[in-house]
């Protein structure tokens, strides 16, 4: 394919992609098929000669889309949303089309310095204290990762490498091992300190771990993944308070802040401290600007050493939204949210199970485990909305998550319908049994 | 922005990419900013209100693409190729668009199915004993990584699990950390077992080490990162040769096999040694199919937790270039190598550093490495070519890699004059300034 197709293919894709979007509703939100399904529809292996475009693009609709989960129809309320934004999809292909690998500074200096200069951006729009910012001589700042895990990770590997070193400074007769078995990581059973789980969205009370943290020399790293962007609204920033404790702080933009998967934001105070952990010096990645201090190498803030164009999704994003327009998306969630939430209070058969603080609502049916793991089933089972469920205390319970980038308050009052017209059939049968036994 | 501005602003993107790629040669492959230049240039923090498309836009040029080194560039020398070509930026489009997070078989049925069958596709392309795949009922099978260092680290964690569990059930006196201050990995200044160094890409000879470490019960990875697209070549398959003895096999198809960044394919023997790992179970990541068997969930298979639509690249990529349209790639970038290593064996004044097996040259004049140095370092200036060096056995050695996907002959040519042309201006000077100390 040379470029002259490809200007023509790239936009028969995009009309396809837009297309996509703006019909998603009328998709079954869940698929039909069983496990194994793909493969007796292609072939065993790659074919030796080229296929054309249209062989393959039909194949979309004919083998891709009946085994997809879609993600951004508004009747998905599972997990937690995945933004998808179309200033973020037309940044990728950008991304894309440059195609540059920005482990070093000189392997695209803009690579590296706009993503610093995009998580100042973002650090402010969320008022993180100015020791998390690089600005021009600032000693923190922040990187993109793939994800919160790797972010935990990164941070864990951090500071016991910061810890170990300590330690040997001190007491150089211990070996790293001696130490590493000495070492404590203290975690909730949702791990390092939370603002926003993933079963309920809870929050970890960081002004109260965070004094004890710099007391005893802990090392804190705060996890918002999907609580994080709602703090760029004022009115929620109060549930940040407490971050100026940390060492490390994460949230993810590609869960909730429109900016497509993946785009983990994460920063730190300290770059040494990871700079300390992962460094790596082979001839081929050194360039003379590195001796001067004013650059950035991003290989050592991270695992893999490779890396994406990333900080271009967030610049489309921020400017092409502007963040009264990311303000709106995230308070028009949390609406949707209470509306549900109240839809639910006023059936005397459910329950809310945890405070509805964002775009989360956990709720049940009163009543045993079973009965709810059945009405999940049911709700899963008609495909009309997806939902999952969680752990609450021994409870069963259902997450009822706000997603979509287009859900409106239309599509949370037909859910709720579903779902009580659902739990009005099973508690039909469900007594009848219980009655029969 | 919504669908219908998409539809227009993603052809105008299409255009873009499509004009950049094809005119990259007429940029200057190295940028002349210096570190700091792109701060200045934006705004301090993000717009409270939303910017157009145009706005944006415009400053692709001027803000972005003055910093950028063009890794597609056909006078890019440097480091490894970075894949680029128009099949995978067509499906990282429909993965963008369809952006499903496939962290288990439910979230997105066809996100892991295509990636367990692309995987088995690559693998049976490179000749991979049957083990490594997953076919129907297989114990092995394949997973993206985003790159070589997960896979080395995720190999790294599973063996380390493996042999920890091996000993608990031998000697349950000891505790973990225990056992881990005796545990010990082999690796060489390169690290694991590796086909195609970065330095000189150079091969450790796997038949002689795998049999130890099967003896001796040591997890064996490979990795052929940059290497391993040759090995669709049948005349390159037994560099490959060993891979038997392994445990875990990784090479990247974003490197060399026209997949864009990013795509990192390992492979495993027995799948239950990753997922013994890195199993993680919260409810809402449950679903009733896990139980059966059947299905694959890829979260316990990596670090992170979620994961792009990213087999979709491959399955464009091998379908339309076929298995033989990539291996007239991987040929053609080998016979350029080779052409440039002629040039330089031509010229007396230039000694070959290490064995061109590939698409790498390591050269370096006759003389010191300061000599070297300041060759590079006139080359780099001059901003008509880029490479990069590397150190073997103490020597300073300039690397050239044969880079982008439409890299010619002429290139090749172009290339070796100007590198001549410094040399001789640089021996001039530098016999003047040693004839005069």
């Amino acid at each position: 394919m040379d470029a002259a197709e490809f200007r023509k293919r790239g936009k028969e894709m995009v009309d396809y992609v837009a297309d996509y979007l703006e019909k998603i509703e009328k998709r079954q939100v869940f698929p039909d098929v069983e496990p194994g399904y793909l493969r007796p529809l292609v072939a065993d292996s790659a074919p030796q000669d080229p296929e054309s475009f249209e062989d393959v693009f039909k194949d979309i609709e004919k083998i891709i889309m009946p085994g997809v989960t879609h993600w951004h129809s508004p009747y998905f309320f599972a997990y937690f949303p995945s933004a998808s934004s179309f200033p973020a999809l037309l940044a990728d292909m950008l991304c894309g089309g440059i195609g540059c690998v920005g482990f070093s500074w000189a392997a695209s200096p803009a690579c590296t310095e706009l993503e610093t200069v995009m998580l100042d951006w973002l650090g402010k729009m969320v008022n993180l204290p100015k020791e998390f910012l690089a600005e021009k001589d600032g000693q923190g700042g922040g990187v993109i990762q793939g994800s919160a895990s790797e972010a935990t990770l990164i941070a864990l590997l951090a500071a016991r490498t910061k810890i170990i070193r300590q330690v040997q400074s001190e007491k150089p007769e211990l070996t790293e091992a001696e130490i590493m078995g000495t070492l404590v990581a203290y975690a909730s059973d949702q791990f390092c300190a939370t603002l926003g789980t993933t079963s309920c969205c809870s929050f970890d009370k960081l002004l109260e771990l965070g004094p004890i943290c710099n007391k005893e020399n802990i090392w804190m790293h705060i996890d918002a993944a999907y609580a994080g962007s709602a703090f760029i609204c004022p009115e929620f920033r109060h549930l940040l308070n407490g971050v100026e404790f940390a060492d490390s702080f994460n949230f993810n933009p590609h869960k909730w802040l429109l900016v497509n998967f993946d785009c983990s934001a994460m920063w730190v105070k300290k770059r040494s401290d990871l700079i300390g952990a992962f460094k790596l010096e082979p001839l081929y990645l050194q360039h003379h600007h590195q001796e001067s201090g004013l650059v950035t190498d991003y290989r050592h803030w991270q695992i893999p050493l490779g890396r994406r164009f990333r900080s271009l999704k967030l610049w489309f994003v921020l400017r092409m939204y502007g963040v009264r327009g990311l303000q709106e998306h995230i308070r028009k969630h949390i609406r949707l949210s209470h509306q549900f939430e109240h839809l639910v209070l006023q059936d005397e058969r459910f329950e809310i199970c945890a405070e509805v603080v964002l775009g989360l609502v956990c709720f049940r049916l009163k009543g045993s485990n079973e009965l709810n793991e059945a009405l999940l089933k049911s709700i899963n089972d008609a495909k009309k909305i997806h939902l999952v469920p969680c752990h609450l205390r021994e409870k069963f319970v259902l997450r009822f998550a706000v997603c979509s980038r287009t859900v409106e308050s239309t599509h949370i009052k037909f859910a709720w319908q579903h779902i009580s017209q659902l739990a009005t059939d099973l508690l039909k049968t469900w007594e009848h049994n219980h009655h029969q036994q």
